[in-house]
């Protein structure tokens, strides 16, 4: 603790200010300050009765039994050099921030010690490969931090984070942006910054983990066998999605993820007192979670040591380590306030905070002493892997076809031949509502797709998930492949994140009804944005729910995917069009879909085609020569058959009709002039669409002087044959429309 | 419980099922049978050796403190009537969901006893005047059982659901949807269904009673004064919008909330074990609730009494009363199974259930007894309000101006004159941010409108929401105005519901960043289609809000609202359409408002209004003459003053430029088909907007010949103005499009 005795006295640990905001008196008496157990401390060159300690844990009832992490002092660190190198990372991240006069710098001076101890001590990683497939996983879920992870990857040796980076951070272009982003920084496993994303994002690594572990695993060979840990602050604990995730993570009983809550008592409006004063432990027990407190997270190096080494302990439940501690500690004059949460400190405070912590070197600074402390972290990466490719081997010998097909998985490797599983149609099949034919194209790939695995948020009944050949993935059977989410939608599709981004060839789907991908949508964003493959299956997709009523007819939300980037939004109309969605789905591993599917029973229509839906809009039927229709329509999902018989009433009177079917915008949009131009000649401005939902961005498709047809308003409750008929979505509309402009 | 005894022995209360799904076995060892105390069912009729109870109530750990509710007699109540009155409740759930065969019958059917206590034993209200300010709020959060409700609606005399609505129930127009809508249905409080809303809601209401309490209430006037009732389900537990919203109720000491949790164990996929085992009690003791278990919910009527007795006389906590009941209660082969959950009984089942349950009337049949019993609410009801009005009357005697705002904001009537308050700027003032400008409305809002009420989810600072004249509501100091909400951006937008329909002057505002927009998105679809005046206010509102990066851009936003039924998207450009944004807000109560707000400075604007702002879209400066402009700049918000600077320099050379505004879309929609063509010339087809979002469906606005520019990919992090280069967002792109077109 060298480096360290010279602190300021009130910045060891800084006592609780008291919130003196109007409304907030009720909370004041919580803030007693009872003497802080400071034997952890002794010995290590801090004089206890130096420290002004303070701490509002009235809040832990007397009754709980939370325990403080038992400490154990190892032997084999030294103590001052780890004072070095935490206090590097508080410097980094300070620098950083400074440059960048943009940041947080809060959160990686207050979690340097546990970031320090778990990249340095206990994670095990090759920081040139940053996707060896067994490294431990780790998730920044208060992502703002994300300079503690930065300084991270940078000392431990990982070439996406050198001296330059740090120096551009948030800069155009750099490898360190503003957030953590998977895909432009190697060794960030997951997107976050969204608040309680990347805890449940951890959950899904984990749930992969323990997933691949029990398929694979042999009694002789522990192939997969990773941790995966996380650091959530208090604003990711007060995200419903957190808690959503972290309620089945403790059913699942994931024991190899390890959570660190870093309790600061700091978000962006001050101090939690205004707004969060549960008790999150005693609600973490209640979520079935092994709960650990380290009452010093910063400079309690053995706590949080002893913390880990009981949460491994712990097999069957997670572990959530609540660390206290201080945000932007070592800044005297804004340490453990909001000011330091997401401000650059200011020269003059850095100044101070230099001379605080003792740290007299230039701005960026990493002593020799700390890299070469570090530096071992390369040639044991590289041991780490080439023992596990040993392993690998040998396990590659004795159990060949395990081993292929995990190695497929590691790879994203799809088997050749795979589409060919998907079912095709004639027009002479019988009529089906696409929720089924998806769940026939489910159970068809998830016999030749080893990496595809999922559920629905307790609707597996009514979006038709469930894969017939496989059990519930459970605790005690977590081999098999239907994942049970309950209704939480919202970490439903974080969790898939996390599934598919721990190894490309896991193929996660997951299911409610369309209309509820509002609950599900800041989850699903990040699935876009970072490039994951997450399949999104949504039934019940229009008014042609029926009775269920307006809560459940999704009106807006075709346009409001159509509008997100990087999302396939897919609405297959039968049987054929279905197994093509499927197709685009497994294809896009960098890009998630979501199909819309009828809940109520469609026609196979004739021209209809896999091949058609690749290219996301595509004639069906045509009875034009030399590409000029009198009219176009065009439609989508249960609305083409509409359109198709539309169409055969406007033939029979003559005129020269086609009929598009606009199955996915975006892949439309990716078509050449050339075949848009071959669909949609511009010479025809005679165009109708019709769609149960919003009209919307459909003047997009049929112009200035085309007609859309559709809801621009919320549904009702009554028998869907009824709303559609009182809704005016309808062949007579179509029909109607088409004669007015031809 | 002579209706009662001749119950199946099988039925009084079912066995827990163990489940036999594969994955599942984990938890079958938690489906023990230890023996139900059954001594608070002996003496009535019921021979409870007859009973076959099970129970899995290990999952609350032997250290639980949450007690029974303690059991006493209460002599004013007559058993048997009780018994026919709510199987009487039971038997117009399933026959309603018979005729309509679609619907849920098991929620009914479970809870008709808590149900009957509710209505008819604890709740104060007057059937024929569902709007009397001072009742008692129930709220259905498990609104898929709203059969429970229309059946009580029913019985206890509301007009709005008579015979004739219940044998309507799900069809075309009818008073009785197919989830609860207020705006269907007198008597109703809010509009659930999607999961988690409803105590969300209920939050809101139990929030706005202390509010308004605090503000109104003498030492000798006891004017505001119910308490809120909420039937939530395991789904709506699961819903991580519901411990968002039970955290903060914690937190506030919201004493006069009291929830019943239907701990029935049975979801849509089927026994809760699959997915939901956490102990709920436990969390809910970390929420800071108070916990009562009731044992026996399906014939325990005086185990629910003196819970809620319990209840009441904590008044510094929310309470959750755990009710543990059967599904589908009284059905011989479907209760305790999802299959009772969600489908209608079948002929030979609800035979089966008449047999079991003794009941041997009609389909609808309401016996005298159980009549008469309930006809004492509609002269009670009558009473009740008599009673309060004089009580007001009083009131207004000695407190005049208390008086007059409380009916003001009970009755929904804006103060005379209120719009004056609001700031109005010239091109010269200074240049601002529109989030600055919004805080400066807010605030000159808060001094006139007594309603005013909001807050952040953790961003006030950012957001600029705080009203300076006041302080937090909280705990003890509910008397304020700024509210709190934590990083709870879901549940603060259903909590505002509550609010906003606990009385029509009550104006609630939230905020967050844009972006967030999609964590809440489910809330807000509620305000809209439950026309519910919320003011969401959303800052941080593009690429501008720079180094935060993509995670925190919204690009997709603007259009996805735009796409929304019922909700005024604005964007405004400066301090005058900023104004003008709140007079739209504030005037339309049945609509919510999203306002679009800039985190960077922008210049105020010649030509901007608030007059301009009502009509959606406006002409703010045109140098062309007989409505010819060469062509026509469209833009929102920010990027306004890039259009106004691309007209300016498009004028120098020459051309007749026109810059229109389109602060809201649905406004302009609204607006007259002459209007409409004054503004945008049908005949001028050369047409350029710029916005920083996605492009998607503004081809509406600038025709097929016209170019959108904007952003179709995720942002970046780097400073502002850097990302609005790269982006290709700048006045050069307006002027080389608008060259192209003219």
């Amino acid at each position: 603790m060298a480096t360290s005795s010279s602190l300021a006295a009130s910045q060891a640990l800084v006592g609780r200010t008291t919130i003196s905001q109007s409304g907030s008196t009720s909370q004041s008496d919580r803030l007693a300050l009872p003497g802080f157990r400071l034997s952890n401390l002794a010995g290590r060159g801090i004089k206890s009765q130096s420290l002004r300690v303070a701490d509002s844990r009235k809040r832990v009832s007397s009754r709980s039994s939370i325990r403080a992490a038992a400490v154990e002092t190892l032997d084999n660190t030294d103590t001052s050099i780890i004072d070095k190198s935490v206090n590097t990372i508080r410097f980094l991240a300070i620098d950083s921030v400074e440059k960048a006069n943009s940041g947080h710098p809060g959160l990686p001076m207050g979690c340097a010690p546990m970031g320090h101890i778990l990249y340095d001590e206990v994670m095990k990683y090759n920081p040139k490969n940053p996707k060896w497939f067994n490294r431990d996983r780790f998730v920044l879920s208060a992502g703002h931090g994300c300079m503690l992870q930065y300084a991270l990857l940078h000392l431990a040796g990982f070439d996406s984070v050198k001296e330059e980076d740090l120096k551009a951070f948030r800069q155009w272009g750099s490898k360190t942006p503003g957030h953590p982003e998977h895909f432009e920084t190697p060794g960030i496993e997951v997107t976050t910054g969204p608040l309680g994303q990347g805890i449940a994002n951890a959950v899904g690594l984990a749930l992969a983990e323990k997933h691949l572990a029990a398929r694979y695993n042999k009694p002789d060979a522990e192939i997969v066998d990773h941790y995966t840990y996380c650091i959530l602050g208090d604003g990711c604990q007060m995200e419903g999605v957190a808690n959503e995730a972290c309620s089945i993570a403790g059913h699942w009983g994931l024991g190899k993820l390890i959570a660190f809550y870093d309790d600061n008592h700091i978000s962006i409006d001050g101090n939690t007192e205004i707004a969060f004063t549960e008790n999150v432990e005693t609600r973490f027990e209640g979520l079935g979670w092994h709960v650990i407190w380290v009452k010093n997270g910063n400079t309690g190096y053995d706590e949080i040591r002893a913390a880990i080494k009981e949460a491994k302990a712990v097999k069957d439940k997670p572990t959530l380590i609540k660390v206290t501690t201080t945000i932007g500690y070592g800044s005297p004059n804004k340490s453990n306030s909001y000011s330091v949460h997401g401000s650059a400190l200011g020269a003059k405070e850095v100044d101070a905070t230099r001379q605080n912590l003792g740290w007299p070197h230039e701005p960026f600074h990493v002593p020799e002493d700390v890299k070469k402390h570090w530096s071992h972290h390369t040639p044991e990466g590289a041991s780490l892997e080439a023992e596990w490719n040993a392993k690998f081997a040998e396990y590659e010998k004795k159990y060949k076809v395990e081993a292929a097909e995990l190695n497929s998985l590691i790879n994203g490797e799809l088997p050749a031949g795979w589409e060919k599983a998907l079912p095709t149609y004639t027009p002479e099949s019988p009529p089906e509502a696409t929720r089924i034919l998806s769940q026939l194209c489910l159970n068809a790939l998830a016999k030749v797709l080893p990496g595809l695995l999922g559920g629905s948020a307790d609707l597996a009944s009514s979006n038709m998930t469930l894969l017939k050949m496989f059990g519930n993935f459970q605790k005690n059977t977590p081999e098999e492949r239907n994942v049970r989410f309950g209704v939480r939608e919202h970490s439903m599709g974080a969790i898939c994140n996390g599934i598919a981004l721990h190894c490309p060839g896991l193929i996660p789907y997951c299911a409610t009804f369309f209309v509820f991908t509002d609950y599900m949508r800041a989850a699903m964003r990040i699935s876009a944005l970072g490039e994951t493959g997450v399949i999104y299956v949504m039934t019940h997709d229009s008014i042609g729910l029926g009775e269920d009523g307006p809560t459940h007819q999704p009106i807006e939300h075709l346009a409001s995917f159509r509008a997100m980037p990087n999302i396939l939004m897919l609405r297959p109309a039968d049987g054929n069009e279905t197994a093509g969605a499927y197709k685009v789905a497994v294809l896009n591993r960098k890009r998630p879909s979501v199909l819309a599917l009828s809940r109520q029973k469609l026609a196979q229509l004739p021209g209809t085609s896999i091949e058609g839906v690749a290219k996301g809009g595509y004639t069906i039927t045509d009875n034009s020569s030399g590409n000029k229709p009198d009219v176009i329509l065009m439609s989508t999902g249960s609305e083409l058959e509409i359109a198709a018989k539309a169409a055969d009433e406007l033939r029979k009177e003559g005129k020269a009709v086609r009929v598009v079917s606009f199955v996915s915008w975006e892949l439309f949009d990716d078509q050449s002039d050339e075949y848009k131009e071959s669909v949609l000649p511009s010479a025809v401005t005679a165009r109708v669409s019709i769609e149960a939902g919003t009209t919307f961005g459909w003047q997009k498709l049929v112009g200035s002087k085309g007609k859309a047809i559709g809801i621009d308003t919320f549904g009702a409750s009554a028998p869907a044959g009824k709303i559609y008929k009182e809704f005016g979505i309808t062949a007579e509309a179509v029909i109607a429309a088409a004669k007015e402009l031809c």
